[in-house]
């Protein structure tokens, strides 16, 4: 079935320990329809400027997404300068140049009626509402938010996520949206806002998805599914975006909606998240095959069950 | 079969969020003891001084433990003192007086030499390895250490760990040692110091194990195990120690030692340690049955394994 991301589209320049790029294809959408394009049909909105060049879409439209809801405005697309020299598991910002995105308001083609899933990757809440409220014919949203809307607009932050059925975030942004430091109480407080599961992404530790009780069938346990301990982590940008395009393009690929098929999801999250960081920007992500995630898959199998 | 600890026991006084104590009994081999006494037969060489009375030896021998090992020193015992206010992750330490413990050097009874478990907990490594030079016919050692004898002993502790089997420390601990900031390549130089087994602990994200190349059978990957989500951690002292405890205790109550037992022992290390910070100091641990550790040992496998 068909997903859609709304989110951004970006050029980043990053400097980790393992080297240095400028200028080169991200942004929290990209990642996310890259990981998803494996599993399902995924379509994207998105604005770029004038220096989005045909080269730059032929890399979404070769694993056939769609991207007829990207808009080109005049300006420059979105710009991210980023290091993580010291520490590999927090960006230090060098420069933000919001450019085209600035003024970002989300258009949904009339043909992305009929989509199934919808994601709403970390964009202001206001807009996440509004796609939310244009798209009311899909069975399942997903949505991603961060510190700064945390903190900046929370009100309309719960109200979008009134209408948000999954919402992944990490550790700290759950335990600041509850306002609580205990994981399970923050969790619960979080669940009461809106959604009916919630995944706590843990990094390098893996992930956690709770559920609302009685959401997605019956269940007393929350479910964690690990991180590959990884020998070279060349780039940890996008991460968290190619995590949710595995485990939301794994669930749009299911055609049932229960507690299995999510645990499934967060594991095939965890292994696309692995994937994207063992290379600069999408360039591990691009060049995937379903028979490498199904081997990797294997490998978180191992990585957690006895026999 | 018989499992020998060698390490503190101590009075510890705890303030955390829910509440606070004063010189309850604690010490890593305490919780050691008590935490692997639901497994197997254990042993426990350690000082005390005179303020260590027969109602707080009936702790260990109410589970059976054998406490011939435990030496009577003129003084007092060791007492700590510490609190985990601001972050239950971490303990700030207010006091501590080494008192009879300063001087203290392992003593192993004549009975316990047909021992066949050997867990050196947290000491100076020279004791570790004078210990483990004494206990040659053991079946497999297990050993802790910190961050204070990684600085401040390298030549002792590279000694001693030529002769642990199993090594089990945390990740900032095995980062330290290995001088290296990537987990998977930190512990791979940590395996190369003489360990087969490399113990990893999370806190409250669970647990790894690394196994040198060959060791304990065959097998390509890690083994992660979880913790569980705790609404109300009263308690964190101790929870590395039970963790051990479980992890050892589980082992030695195996026939055989192969990657299968290694990896239950993880979950049954972190089923412990979930225990062990529910109450304050042992209390917990001292009221488990075995049918409540299996109960839980069966919520961390709905925690983490897939249909």
């Amino acid at each position: 079935m068909s997903i859609l991301v709304v989110g951004s589209v970006a050029f980043d320049s990053i400097a980790t320990p393992s080297g240095r790029v400028e200028d080169i294809l991200g942004g929290a959408a990209t990642y996310f329809a890259l990981a998803a394009s494996y599993f399902t049909e995924v379509r994207i909105v998105a604005v770029v400027g004038d220096d989005f060049s045909a080269e730059h879409e032929k890399v979404l439209k070769d694993h056939k997404i769609d991207t007829r809801g990207i808009e080109r405005a005049k300006g420059k697309t979105f710009r991210w300068g980023g290091q993580y020299l010291d520490n590999l598991n927090e960006a230090k910002t060098d420069f933000t140049e919001l450019n085209v995105f600035e003024k970002f308001h989300p258009r949904i083609p009339k043909e992305y009626g009929d989509t199934d899933f919808l994601f709403l990757a970390n964009i202001d809440p206001r807009l996440q509402a509004t796609v939310r409220s244009e798209m009311k014919g899909v069975r399942l949203t997903g949505g991603d938010t961060m510190n700064f809307w945390i903190q900046g607009k929370p009100k309309e932050l719960a109200e979008t996520l009134k209408s948000v059925n999954v919402l992944l975030i990490n550790d700290t942004e759950v335990k600041m949206l509850a306002g609580e430091k205990n994981l399970l109480r923050a969790s619960q407080r979080v669940l009461a806002m809106g959604p009916q599961a919630l995944v706590v992404k843990h990094g390098e530790y893996g992930a956690t998805i709770f559920f609302r009780e009685g959401a997605f069938g019956i269940g007393r346990h929350p479910f964690r599914a690990p991180a590959l301990p990884i020998e070279e982590v060349q780039d940890p940008t996008g991460a968290g975006d190619s995590f949710a395009g595995g485990f939301m393009g794994y669930i749009a690929s299911q055609g049932e909606l229960n507690r299995e098929v999510l645990k499934r999801a967060l594991f095939y999250g965890g292994v696309m998240g692995s994937f994207a960081v063992e290379r600069f920007g999408t360039e591990r992500l691009q060049k995937l095959t379903r028979e490498k995630i199904e081997e990797r898959f294997q490998v978180f199998r191992e990585l957690t069950h006895l026999e």
